[in-house]
């Protein structure tokens, strides 16, 4: 990593120091060990909304799977969010679901769906134990057939009126208030990132306000590996 | 409430026994010892989904200022959540956000402003012990100096990114969320509805499904009287 580490302290010569505290700050609250996927969200307004509500609780990535809709967030409402999260997009297959539940089960995830049709487990109840990628579905229908039948758990939001299910956005923000606060409270949990992800990650940010950042990467990379070891 | 209770069984008896059963039960969850005030919101979706977290939560009664903005929900979104709320509107003055906060804490509400512009109290360390209610400002602009001005207390949603606020229909779940599920678990506090609202809900609620309501309770209201006291 002193590769990373050399090239970020030579992008933040670029950064203003306002700016640089701020990453510095936010870095630390970020976390990998609660994911999203979100599986054919078409209303942009939504879309926008929970990209918004991931950067406010710190969760950096957002796993966005597109059968049938393309996933376009309003730029008015997500305010620049998308710009710090990382987004991964599953749309080359025919059908992209198991792939994306595939590949985040491989890294460790515990896949739970969220669906009011379940009486499995409340929000709160669900175990920290093990990194989760929270499954979210389309605004109608809800999740898919394969999603359902693919996830390890089941979890639905408490719910006391006669709506039978909140907005999309809104029981993404709830279910990331109940766990990820759950998760910062707990210091058994390793929801930091990792050293190398946390230098990664700033380096990505600096890179988005340094101008001209691909030239200036070139340059320092090729410097790096003149300097003597 | 004799008459009450001999309207709500009268009605009773025209509701099919799966909406009573709904009713009754539902009812038992219904509070309004938290409430919620939108203060000109406009964005009809954004409207909507406010009011299905609130028919969601429980909360059973909705304020709403409307100085500039005429609040319109978008009935698709809302999944007909408001046909079961008790919306109050404040439109006939040129400022209605004083008239509406003024009548709420004479009923002994304290009134509490939601904005991440204070670093006074986040929403988990709000004491219950006083009727709240919820005040969420604009869009774009937030809260009016007017409403920040009267308010009792100012609390905050935890926030670790770079967006310095949440969608305004997510703020309010994140919101009532932590407060309800706070309220329900306090059995020192008296959030369910007292004996003579409990009834009176269910008969507007069973008057809502009921053929030619209104005809119906005049009649009933006039048998009523002729009954042997």
């Amino acid at each position: 990593m002193e590769k990373e580490k050399w090239l970020l302290d030579r992008f933040y010569e670029h950064v203003s120091d306002n700016k640089r505290d701020k990453f510095d700050a936010i870095v630390q609250n970020r976390t990998r060990y609660v994911t999203v996927v979100l599986e054919n969200l078409f209303q942009p307004h939504n879309a926008a909304a929970v990209l918004r509500s991931c950067d406010c609780f710190g969760v950096q990535d957002v796993h966005i799977i597109e059968n049938d809709n393309v996933f376009v967030p309003n730029r008015e409402i997500d305010m620049g969010a998308s710009k710090w999260l990382n987004l991964h997009r599953y749309n080359t297959e025919p059908n992209n679901t198991l792939p994306c539940l595939a590949s985040l089960k491989e890294k460790g995830y515990k896949i739970v769906a969220t669906t009011p049709h379940t009486n499995d487990c409340l929000i709160e109840d669900l175990p920290l134990d093990q990194p989760i990628a929270l499954l979210f579905g389309t605004e109608a229908k809800g999740l898919t057939k394969e999603a359902l039948e693919y996830a390890d758990a089941y979890v639905k939001l408490p719910m006391y009126g006669f709506t039978e299910s909140y907005n999309i956005s809104v029981s993404v923000a709830l279910a990331l208030f109940n766990l990820t606060e759950r998760m910062r409270k707990d210091e058994t949990i390793p929801w930091q990132l990792p050293e190398l992800e946390n230098i990664n990650l700033r380096l990505e940010w600096a890179k988005k306000v340094v101008k001209h950042s691909k030239k200036v990467e070139k340059i320092l990379t090729e410097r790096f590996e003149l300097l003597p070891k």
